[in-house]
């Protein structure tokens, strides 16, 4: 008895704006490496982008005369999703986006019994433990909830604070956001760039009003720049239950929800609750909530960190979440296995 | 960045009447080992077994002070079924038994970002080539589509036989068939017993007629034997066109399509264009011919066999097909992965 | 390309007194499942042992019509040893011994092309940092260094004390080797057995007179128990240079050597300076030294351990370690490769 | 418990004449890639091509700001080549050379614990069975025996060929021996170079001598080339003996030793009855014989081939073999392993 793994097929990869070439770059690579010649649909916001990194390869491609189709693009919106999604001959759907629309595709394409690979929404959650290095705390959560303007799957969006710390700690956090450059990203000292369109803007505006009308408070920002040209909001920190519907929403912009906790067990618990599973994060200098942290009642997302932000891919590492994540891995040990068929021989 | 893993959850078994005990017994085991607890469904027509085998099961935990539930059963039929599906609670639902069924217990798993293990159904094929050891040949089939009256997933059911050995094999493998005694699988030298239940005595006498009415000819057998008491029918061969629409779909009998071909490729491309994909073999006394049967342009099937029957599943082997057989893989190499979940850490 | 592995051919294992059955046991299991007869020589002094496991393994396997040759004995001291060394037909040799001899052993094995796994001697440090839990550090040290009388070759021998809670720990621990009893083991409430022989009483003797010639001092015990019929000495702490001659040498009997250090950085540096590398272990509860600990600058031993004491084998992990110690690793992931002869087809 | 791993050290390696640089190459990419520094002796009379390669990897290492002393050369004899094997500070030595130094090198090695990966000579046969593609086997042999004059370690040095083909095989591959030419290989159409020193022309006609001397024919070629200017000689078929003590000895020239045998059982006993290991291949169209040479009973060697020449090293596959070729695999899957201290944590 042995183990032959042969070429899948056809491999469709369907990227989001935020990653307009990284996620279609280590999904085609390893396609490629695997024997699938790769179908792939970028944002339609992007499409410059697509093409350009599309002729690259083209003229890499025929240069050792192989056929550009190996590598085809398609430019368009959620009609060429649809019909990479119904499409048989796309062996393996690899979809990053919103768990709405995963949702949809991965039902889709599991009545056809074709593969899917999911990434879909975030809703990361830090934990701040009693016992933290608070000053190395306030700077993760700074890069991890404000950087490209909150507009990371794992960008931070919850922030548990253990009560004997937190007074301290939204006030030096609040202090942080107030040094914060909202501008140009291309400009030197500017951490904070624009939303994406005027359409997460909306949706920015509309998780505050929700803030509000859920009990929270708006501890700092919460405007939209106007007097900026462009798409800029002020990074945002709020106060909030743990259990209003809009800290269970994902908004993909720099708002930061903060919620005191009693014990590690309930922060842990807290961290679970939510649909997403993606990513997360403990500070603490105690080993035992580390262990206790990794372990099977600890975090439930795919990727569980300590002491560093929620956000940052680590190369080598398998990359994805569960639940409403979608349970996808790309990248890491094992990862080929997706790209290829098994066969028991 | 290491790689950590927890135990998943609630696995969910739902067991089909042809292995009573035994894809419950890997299932279980596995999940076990892995720390998750099960709750099992078998076929509503086999309780009697499903109960006595978990009653052996909590014996033994008890007498470990394990709670018993740890192996949980409801006996139950589509109801029963339908609400393990729609579970949240079940994070992964292992389900063995038809297309029609698997495919809408995985679209509704998928929808809920569950995780699913199907074995579906098989339409399993046999090539015999030019070059074949023909008595070799004879027997594995006369086993593979006659044992348990053609009532396990890898039962063969279509024979691809080369033009030029063709006629002698069709004479060969009747004269076998004649000798073939049906009845009470206990007594010495039945190897055909009775079918499970009137409806698939039904479905039987539905599929001779479907030969008939689409071109084909009954070669041997074809009859409900109606002079024994219970559900016995024939031992049947057909010999039909290869896209015969009866010649696609799973009849769980004991029916043997025969159809003739001229090239390895064309065989493989036969073999190849249903919609399922679980199990086949090739009897070939030819390297070259083996090696393109379990390469990139060869058999689709999960199971892929040389010189040896389409059913019996290796221990150890990973088990399991592709298409709409679903995809699911049990036992094998790394198996255990998908009883668990991986965190990134 | 595909990976074929063949059975490799005779299995000798050579073991010690010390572990009399289980050394043998997982050795011989690994290599009945890859296919490899084994030939067996015990401690001469625990041939009862080696004979009366033979038995029961010779019993199972004619039970099973297999030849109880299978599982060969030969009783016998250096002789034999230096007979199976020697014989081109023992194609992997696994000794478990003293480094002196395993040098010996795996050089001549060497000079024919055979294969070793050799498991030599240890000389095992524990680090007690300035923030570790004083309580559990010293629980786990007793049972390391004063247990089976310091004869396994994981006993922790070195103790490496932060100046910060040196003399407190010196106290505490003390206290508790004065109420260690020491007697027949078999007995409740006895930690403390025998020595296995004269010779290492001679041994113990011998150590206790080179601490005092080295400028250590013996700070509780150092004492042959004359008044007890058999080999029983005192446990036994000293403190010492981490340099001087006799604490790099396993001497395998009760002697722990303590030692006062500065930093982390030190301590490691004197773990490491021995010429054996088997098992070690941290007391901390500080996260940043555990991860300096085991990284690429950390202890330099084949099993690294953190808040548990340096003895103890855990199942599932390779065990074995670097250095004098032979490099040697039985159990764990991919022992079974060491059983085997890889071919690539 | 989890396994880590972290960098072995220095890694020490010892390259052959015949491929300068490859060796070196993938030697040390995955040393590098496992975190060691490398050292490296290539052979003394290959040292302009050892100082070139070396000094574009420092002009890389320097570029990226790392020291060059990363990748260090020593050029130099054997008393370099002592001088590694005996420093403790080369935690890994890969040396590829001849049985008899690689003995001594093991040994040494050994005897200070380091780990070495040894690369020994080869003594590799092709069976033609009965039932072989004739063609495919002469065109395979011819390349296989004569290709860089016979100066790769798995170059075919001995062939056996069943009794109903064997005259008719020896009348083509004589004539297709005819055809050779010799000469500079740089030039079109030269398939022979000449031998690498004045020593190798001695050993050729050491060999010649003693072929005849122990009841063998040279039945072409045997002669040393004085016509031409420089280490030429011609490639050389004789009819011996299978057990002549000249056919176990490895003569790194292009003598081809023909033998011809009874049964496949028989001709897989000659290939396995030589002290070396390393490749060896059969010629069949049986399966059969396929599955019982790569079988337990089948060859011993560490490359194992069907069909194909014995020379050639799949990239992917792990290459070295068994007995007196020492051992040692390069490359292939878990080959990172030999060049990282595995830590039980």
């Amino acid at each position: 008895m042995m183990e032959v793994w042969n070429p899948l097929g056809t491999v469709g990869i369907i990227s989001a704006f935020n990653f307009p070439v990284a996620v279609y770059g280590w999904n085609s690579a390893i396609s490629l490496v695997c024997g699938n010649p790769v179908v792939w649909k970028g944002s339609p916001t992007t499409n410059l982008t697509s093409v350009a990194v599309t002729k690259i390869l083209a003229e890499v491609l025929e240069k050792n005369n192989l056929p550009g189709s190996i590598c085809s693009l398609i430019c368009g919106g959620a009609d060429v999703g649809s019909a990479m999604t119904n499409d048989k001959r796309i062996n393996l759907l690899s979809f990053t986006g919103s768990t709405k629309v995963g949702r949809e595709v991965g039902t889709v394409v599991q009545s056809r019994f074709g593969r899917v690979l999911l990434e879909l929404g975030g809703n990361n959650a830090i934990i701040v433990s009693k016992d933290a290095d608070i000053d190395l705390a306030v700077r993760s959560i700074l890069f991890a909830a404000v950087g490209t303007a909150g507009q990371r799957c794992t960008t931070t969006r919850r922030l548990f604070l253990h009560e004997s710390i937190h007074d301290e700690f939204i006030q030096r956090l609040t202090k942080a956001y107030k040094q914060i450059k909202v501008g140009n990203p291309l400009e030197d000292g500017i951490l904070c760039g624009p939303l994406h369109t005027k359409a997460a803007v909306e949706a920015f505006q509309q998780g505050i009003k929700d803030v509000e009308a859920q009990g929270g408070k708006i501890i700092h920002g919460g405007k939209v720049l106007t007097e900026l040209s462009g798409n800029y909001v002020e990074p945002t920190i709020t106060s909030i239950s743990h259990d209003a519907p809009v800290v269970h929403r994902e908004i993909f912009a720099p708002i930061l929800h903060t919620i005191k906790f009693q014990t590690l067990e309930q922060a842990i618990e807290w961290n679970n609750e939510v649909g997403q599973g993606l990513s997360s994060s403990l500070f603490t200098t105690n080993p035992s909530s580390i262990f206790e942290w990794i372990g099977p009642l600890g975090s439930d997302t795919g990727i569980v960190n300590v002491n560093i932000p929620t956000n940052g891919a680590e190369i080598g590492g398998a990359f994805g979440g569960e639940k409403e994540t979608g349970g996808g891995r790309e990248s890491g040990s094992d990862s080929w296995k997706q790209y290829m068929r098994r066969q028991t021989w």
